[in-house]
């Protein structure tokens, strides 16, 4: 298993993996019940552990602030009383949500009297790469175990202290079995693309973060991959739209959480109706302090000092900020062009009143979610009633869009027979 | 689109994946309807084509002949009267399967109201490398087609002439929009890693073949890979064995077809009959003239011509050939130690009347396939009843096993609404 060649970080990294495939062969003997009994415990000791998580925080809180971070960048990192419970919670959620292991997808039998069950199985090992939020830690190691995974989480420095305080109190629960929840806290990045190499033990790599992050996991890895990459999500407002709707919509979609992925980019108004609203929403996102990024259209109908010239970065750029690209096309195939050219197949909605320009758009949009007269802010598992998320694929294979329990599974065919054989 | 660094043929290739990515984007928005007339068209153009066929195929196999290719390999380039019509036939077959495109997975509505569908669409840009077989092409094109994904064919230098002329076949089908089949003709193996990483306009690549393909493609791909890789199958006989039955399935298995991935290359016996059984199917395997490498027990308990020690290469060889490694094994446990560390994870069979033993090797065994008392020779599209297969997949992300149509297509969350907006 170990190759003289290797460094001793690089040793470190590989002994992990192979203490989490070992794991995971474990985990997937075990009856589900066994499974969510570990969630029991490990709500219970980070309970238990809030003292030295809180400790392990404060550490990190106070490298961010010295190495001037911004305050959003610092909250986020930020774990309080409230976030913890928060984290404690979602433990329990998890714990009480339907079993997928075991389940039966389909079954069926063939003409010689074979039986065929397609039944969900682990996935196995599940490496997950993020960066700073630490919640994800506990999250993503507690959403594997409901599931039969093993992981082996690699989070960003920013929350390395806290991370380890997290891991730690998992693996002080005697029902884990050893390697079933491991965190690499060698945060150096020449580690990742060794990370990405060890497809004897690792099945599936998520990398969830910036563009930079996932542009190496991408090009380095040799085990599937499921990014969870940036949202450039729009609203098109159709000729046939309620005003009232779109405006509320848009709205929601562009201020309530400007910071998340589901949140919208850009703006498409149909040329029949620029006249008139464009410079009612105008006035609206001037009102939420909303800097427009608009086309020459929008730019003769509309006039302010947070109302500047787009550029073409700008219909493919995530602000995750109170800025929206906002552009005039012509009718619906004007709309569809665009999001061909340049969506980034997250989350984009139509608003409108004519259902056959609604339906038209729902089957020709190629995104993971496209909605009819409803707010992207929906695209999440816990908005979709599926009680937790791993996080939103931006992928087309095994998960796309918010992926839940089931997407951490594979399956595998179980043939009873009778002594069939082939002729 | 072009870059002035790209060689001439870098660009052809360039040019091809763009028009592949405009195909798909025609194919998706088309009615079904449309892709089963385009199967129609293809199942007519190839009859009409045959004599080009043919013809092409000929200096194909003359080329084999001349570079001396064994005659299995050559065997594998032909294209008969026979095999033509095979091809045709399995065109209609799949024309009347039903349909996956379009269907709702599952749909169900949120308490604000919101109507979520999950709804199968195409994945959008397959390519499709493999090695000699000339019935693939047309094979992956009309499954890819039947789905509504465009493809990109990367065939063997072998079959090189017939599989211009399929391709040419179905590119005069008018039915067809430009660049929905497109062959890449030339082989030169430095453009594989330079296909891989078109990811703006393949969405999947699927390598069918030998190690070494395989191999660079999982370490140069950009692209989500499903793998169609080797299968080291066994048979592992348990002491509560039907003898007969036992003897039945492992003939069939490793004889009927030895050349095929869902054949064993391995059997497992559990020492508490090793006495009895051994002697038994080394007589039974030396008739059929198959090549025993055993272990030491083995070796003990019988001996011939055709049976030599086994050495630990063996127990992950996928032999192709009347070769069978065989081992005596501690029990059900042994038998799970040996699949742990050296299965393929493809097609695994207990033969056994004890249900509990054989339902701890299906939960255990942690292969695509997992049998009791049948032939690992069942795992095929086909004897699954899918119709028709694009191939076996070895990987666990999106497809595990025989891959039909369904594993051809993606999904994606249609959402209709009333005016939500998320608070």
């Amino acid at each position: 298993m170990t190759t003289p060649s290797l460094t001793a970080a690089e040793k470190d990294v590989r002994d992990l993996c192979v203490s989490a495939r070992e794991a995971s062969r474990f985990l997937a003997t075990l009856p589900t019940g066994r499974l969510d009994d570990m969630l029991d415990e490990i709500a219970v000791e980070l309970e238990k552990e809030a003292p030295a998580i809180f400790a392990a925080n404060k550490k990190d809180i106070a490298a961010a602030e010295e190495a001037g971070l911004t305050k959003a960048m610092v909250d986020r990192l930020r774990i309080t009383e409230k976030s913890l419970a928060t984290i404690i919670a979602g433990v329990r959620q998890v714990r009480v949500l339907p079993q997928p292991l075991g389940q039966k997808i389909t079954e069926w039998e063939r003409p010689n009297g074979i039986k065929i069950s397609k039944v969900r199985v682990p996935i196995g090992v599940i490496a997950i790469i993020y960066e700073s939020r630490p919640n994800v830690t506990v999250d993503a190691a507690v959403l594997c175990l409901k599931t039969g995974n093993a992981t082996v989480l690699r989070g960003g420095k920013e929350a390395i202290h806290s991370n380890r305080a997290l891991v730690d109190a998992l693996q002080k629960c005697t029902s884990l079995p050893k390697g079933a929840v491991q965190l690499i806290d060698n945060t150096d990045r020449a580690l990742v693309p060794f990370l990405c190499r060890q497809s004897d033990f690792i099945d599936l790599i998520i990398p969830r973060g910036g563009h930079s992050l996932i542009e190496t996991v991408v090009a380095e890895s040799r085990i599937p991959v499921i990014k969870h990459a940036h949202g450039v999500c729009s609203v098109f407002v159709h000729e046939n739209a309620n005003f009232d709707m779109a405006e509320k919509i848009i709205l929601n979609a562009k201020v309530q959480r400007p910071g998340v992925c589901n949140a919208i980019e850009t703006l498409l108004i149909d040329r029949a109706i620029a006249d008139e609203f464009v410079p009612r929403i105008a006035a609206v996102l001037g009102k939420a302090d909303v800097e427009i990024r608009g086309d020459k259209t929008v730019l003769k109908l509309a006039s302010g000092p947070k109302i500047v010239p787009a550029t073409e970065a700008d219909w493919t750029t995530e602000y995750l900020d109170l800025i929206l690209a906002t552009r005039v096309v012509n009718g619906l195939d004007g709309a569809l062009e665009h999001l061909a050219k340049y969506s980034s197949h997250h989350s984009d909605t139509i608003v409108t009143d004519d259902p056959a320009a609604a339906e038209r758009y729902l089957n020709e949009v190629d995104s993971a979610t496209v909605y009819w007269n409803a707010s992207t802010r929906f695209t999440d598992g816990g908005e979709f009633g599926f009680g937790a998320e791993i996080g939103i694929s931006t992928d087309k294979l095994h998960a796309r869009g918010p992926m839940g329990l089931d997407e951490l599974t594979s399956y595998k065919f179980v043939i009873r027979g009778t002594g069939q054989v082939r002729t």
